[in-house]
């Protein structure tokens, strides 16, 4: 990973506009030429307003703005909310253009936050107002304006070639690998046919996001969008999506570490799996277990509770005999049964950042691992007080 | 349901033998005569010892005891841990030998506690002697025996013409519908043929600890048992069933009520669905997620998080335009949007237990309902801290 910064050619916004109390709310990010794009959208069956829209403008396979606001996600909102979300584009588009001609339909919209309730347009209206000007080259404020119940900005470069690629993300809750999982934006300057963009996006996504879970829920408003303008030309492919994906499954990490309440990121890798798709749901079932969850917050190699993640798989081939594991690569379990190992030195491993468990269940070849995050009072206390109005 | 007490012709007791610092952790059921018997089984993927002995033993479709110790599991504990569960059985017929000749293949043996670790036998074959004394008609202090993280002990009686169905359970975490759930023992005195017997079991079961989730995990160790002796002749099947399924439900809200850390039961009552499965599934959705849990102890009603929770249940035929929803009898959502609501009065509702939601997807005549229970602090402090040692 570089120092992170915007690629060549694109611009960065956010301030307060209102929504919340005095943090940033609104972002806006735009490329000087129009960019080949790409994006993956939520599977939750109601999908926020920006979602529908979102997903027609997709279509053209270009995209020059991004409007993106927190505090409210604009879901269940009906017609009136899909009203919204294009007078936001339409508000988004006049302010980027000040930077050349911005079509209202080249600028894909982002909300996220509480759902149910209509976006205060009278403040968005208002507060949007001039914000062209703020347009510059540090992508921290708009970073900063996307989070809802992150602790922390997201934001992660890596150079390919001439180019660089850059990832502005954010996610903390209502997170489950059923596609996207969050908002994530990603922009390069390098030359990329929007096909090509897609399928490196989805493949980079699917290895990272769709392997997350912080809480088994998932969004009404998440998306993964790629720009790609061009101005570093044309990039090594396979550099491009080797970066892709390590961009990505930072980005998933960090999702991960700043879940809500969370302390640490937990990854389960598991192999020896029959196929590579009981390998996810393995390490999904462990990565998401309250139990392993709390266990890894309380830093205790209660070991047994692994066994019951895994054997609570019931659809997937599993032979209890041949099953091992390690936690922070110590040996916990092998032939299905505990055995005896260091507890203090594992206590004080656990302690520690990530939580590192690894299943070898010894009846095929598939491997796959999930990232989640350990279970904390603060995620209750988080989620039992959050104002819904 | 009636004052709880054992049905005729049954006994229990209840002590202390050492695997707890203080509490009663050992307990003893007995019939008087042979009972025709029919039991559920966890369908985990590592089943505890007395899983394994207990599949073996019901397939004679009769037993005379159970013999229970709470404390240590005895899951992942290999061929010695099933001697172990064995011999727990032999000095259990010993002691219910003080009723008759009892033999050993006719005692079932339950375990549950913490898992990876070999049972203290010499504490159990010490603490054992004289436990055939204690045998009596209170069931109190073998309910209190096979508690683990339960608050409180769980007995619940009702009458089906001259007879009497019992329930005595123990559950508080690790519990998600993958059959029986926790161990639970019911006893009657109504004459019962075995396939009859394990008939209406299953029926009660599926739709009382099929539908409880307190944390999505499954126990390793988890049955269902029911004996009857049939010292009160025969009854109406139709009112036995009846009765078992109230008692079963019963179990099941209390088991939810009591579980870990939580305050109160959650209802999710789904119809309208394309059919009963997906009626379940989006139920169990709901009832599972943490964001509803956490919504059901902090009283707030941030209703969108119960459209996320349908939404989320990617493979269900989902109208989102169509879906209806309420809190404790009002009104939040109306064709897959937020409804003006009074908030103060549901927040006041929702401080109540249980807590009642229910969701018409109006796509078809598909019905069912989820058991759980709220997502507290007081649940990652028990499970954070729980002493593996």
């Amino acid at each position: 990973m570089n120092e992170p910064r915007l690629p060549r050619g694109f611009l960065a916004a956010g301030r307060n506009v209102g929504l919340k109390p005095s943090d940033n709310d609104l972002a806006l990010f735009v490329s000087r030429r129009p960019a080949a794009a790409a994006a993956l959208f939520t599977r939750n069956h109601f999908p926020g307003a920006p979602i529908v829209l979102g997903r027609e403008r997709i279509r053209q396979g270009r995209l020059q703005g991004l409007v993106v606001n927190s505090a409210c996600s604009n879901v269940a909102t009906g017609e009136a909310g899909l009203e919204d979300a294009r007078e936001m584009a339409r508000l988004a588009a006049h302010e980027l253009g000040a930077h050349g001609d911005v079509p209202e339909e080249m600028v894909l919209v982002g909300s996220t936050g509480v759902i149910g309730r209509r976006l205060p347009m009278d403040r968005i209206r208002t507060g949007i107002q001039g914000m062209g000007q703020d347009l510059g080259t540090d992508p921290w404020p708009a970073a900063r304006a996307i989070m809802t119940t992150d602790t922390r900005p997201k934001v992660f470069s890596m150079q390919v070639g001439d180019a660089v690629v850059t990832a502005v993300g954010k996610g903390a809750g209502m997170i489950a690998p059923n596609m996207a999982t969050m908002l994530v934006y990603l922009f390069t300057d390098a030359e990329m046919e929007t096909p090509r963009l897609h399928e490196a996006l989805q493949a980079a996504s699917r290895a990272s996001f769709g392997v997350l879970s912080v809480d088994t829920d998932t969004s009404t408003s998440d998306m993964v969008v790629a720009l790609a303008n061009g101005e570093a030309g044309e990039v090594d492919p396979e550099a491009f999506g080797a970066a892709l994906h390590a961009l990505c499954t930072r980005v998933a990490e960090e999702v991960a570490r700043d879940g809500e309440g969370a302390t640490k990121l937990v990854r389960v890798q598991v192999e020896g799996a029959a196929d590579p798709s009981e390998a996810r749901q393995v390490a999904r079932s462990v990565v998401e277990s309250p139990l392993i969850k709390t266990m890894a917050y309380g830093a205790d190699p209660n070991v047994g509770r692994i066994l019951m993640a895994v054997g609570k798989c019931v659809g997937c081939r599993i032979k209890p005999e041949r099953v091992q594991a390690s936690v922070q690569g110590v040996e916990v379990i092998r032939a299905g049964q505990s055995v005896e190992f260091d507890e203090s030195r594992v206590r004080e491993l656990l302690g520690g950042d990530p939580v590192e468990i690894r299943i070898d269940l010894d009846v095929g070849r598939g491997r796959g691992q999930a990232l989640g995050c350990d279970l904390t009072a603060g995620y209750i206390e988080e989620n039992a007080a959050y104002a819904s109005s």
